[in-house]
């Protein structure tokens, strides 16, 4: 039973992949493609197929899955019945494990039975793998679109939420990401020239357009698409930070745009320091003094960790960077196969 | 000189077009047509002839602009020429005039030469037609995506931003409207079952499906796209309000629904009040109580303008619902024909 494994996460706007030959995390193996799902699902089945390829191919799959929260299913059901069939086509060979939301794999035929316990359980693989290594601490992994604050409390995860609004609710989720975040969901207004300017209520600019400006990324880590379908340089950022107030790059000048983008930044940090301390609040006695951080927006974990207090660990230093940006799909991978192994 | 003009709004998102064959704007023909001109620019100068076409065409031609904001352009100068291209290559007899900032029209080649005193400039020629009619007003109009709030006192104009960052600041342009606002641009967090639930930082629901909802709006008014692809009846709009909590409709019930549009209707007019208390407090001593409302928003309108405790009154009870639903471009035909008389 000691055949390669690929763990999966089938995003809304990315698949990421990692395949491991055994069972150890470190030896994976990772991809990770931006793919707007919603734009076009009916490629999802060649997406998986070709990425699965890319990878060497494996005989046992992991699912776990966020995908079916894109817009172009009308309830969770659909979403995780769509994914699914979609491995069938990509794998017809295959009988993948679908991780669930209680910490468990079940097979395709028992997801598809409880769809809202497949839904979104991408958190909980990840968690569950880092609770291996870390007894006590805070997990915080900000991809591109969305932030995941697990607490880990003796080795255990220890997470209220189950389904994606109770997570809302209790500042596990956090909806905000180091890239696709509309800018305009972030702030109502920012300063301009020192007095507070409304912002536009449009797609003119994300998140990656701050961080870019600001260098908290640099052009390879804007994997998203970018509003206005122009480049990734920082001046084209640059114009599209502007636009948020209705301006250009002839009426702002490199100063203002700077304004307002640590505005913004600020502001985000806020908010997912916002999600770590209701979490705190409610470990209590329990919480703990260490945030382990992974994921693309990392920079962004750390800055709103120590905000509140908390020795800070990358998970990168453990993983390598990559593994610590996809770490849903390696720990399905490895969850899996460790199982296979006993 | 008598022969009939057609004024022009040409927004990012929609064209409008009133045509008057005097000068008595109680008799224009209004055409309003759903055009997202970022998406397909190059075919703007079809839709102006078309639209005139059907309006049975006019000599004489009035414009006033918002397009140049949209992100195919990478400045707003870019924006106005292209636009200014677009009605040379749909009218090549035609020579019309640019209504400008400055409550001017000017040929062509001169607002090239100016191209920020043309820009977003249909506001200053709503409320130029409107301060003839009502002295002292606080002229509110909101459209699908954005709200002016201009002061007319003593029979002018008062309003002291000129281009839209310095509106934006002033507090006469809010930009938020009646369907196209995304929803996670108005709030951060919404009731979900009587506990604060965060939401999705996603373009899945715009404010028309709030309104909608709501039973501010029917599905007739609803002429923007919708976020996800899908129709415009209220079970839709529902489904798109609880994806913004991460939810579906089997998960969230009508009472549910109800509770997250209700708290958005809410908070959108807080804003839009918040633009008119800062309208307010800067004209002081001079400030008026009456309020005179236009625009597919004008229920909203209503709602802030009460909330600040204004009077209100309807500028559809003047010129009929289409025409207040479309001031700008009848603004502009009715300025520029009354010039043509003198």
């Amino acid at each position: 039973m000691n055949g390669p494994t690929i763990g999966w996460d089938v995003g809304g706007a990315n698949v990421k992949a990692a395949r491991i030959a055994g069972n150890s995390a470190s030896s994976a193996e990772i991809l990770e493609r931006p793919f707007p799902l919603w734009r076009e699902p009916h490629r999802l089945s060649a997406v998986l197929a070709e990425t699965a390829e890319r990878l060497g191919g494996a005989r046992r799959m992991a699912i776990t899955m966020t995908a079916e929260l894109a817009d172009c299913f009308d309830t969770k059901r659909t979403g995780v019945d769509f994914v699914l069939d979609a491995f069938g086509t990509a794998f017809p060979d295959v009988e993948p494990w679908v991780y669930g939301t209680d910490g468990r794999f079940r097979s395709v035929a028992a997801a598809r039975q409880q769809p809202l316990e497949v839904a979104a359980a991408n958190w909980m693989a990840s968690a569950t793998l880092v609770a291996r290594v870390f007894h006590d601490a805070l997990f915080i992994d900000i991809g591109s679109t969305t932030t995941d604050v697990i607490p880990i409390v003796g080795g255990r995860v220890s997470a209220c939420g189950r389904t994606d609004p109770a997570r809302l609710q209790t500042g596990e989720l956090v909806y905000t990401g180091a890239l696709r975040t509309p800018m305009c969901a972030i702030v109502r207004s920012v300063p301009v020239r020192g007095r507070r300017c409304r912002v536009a209520a449009e797609h003119f600019a994300v998140v990656a357009d701050v961080h870019l400006w600001l260098h908290g990324i640099d052009e390879g880590d804007y994997t998203c698409e970018t509003p206005d379908g122009r480049g990734r340089t920082r001046p084209e950022a640059g114009a599209r930070l502007a636009r948020m107030v209705c301006a250009d790059l002839e009426m702002l000048g490199p100063d203002d745009i700077t304004a307002i983008a640590e505005h913004v930044a600020r502001a985000q940090i806020r908010q997912i320091a916002s999600g770590i301390r209701q979490v705190m609040r409610r470990l209590a006695e329990a919480r703990p003094t260490l945030a382990v951080l992974a994921g693309r927006g990392a920079f962004l974990a750390r800055a709103a960790a120590e905000r509140v207090g908390l020795v800070t660990r990358d998970l990168a230093d453990e993983t390598g960077t990559e593994a610590a940006c996809a770490v849903p799909a390696v720990a399905v991978a490895y969850l899996l196969a460790a199982m296979a192994e006993i």
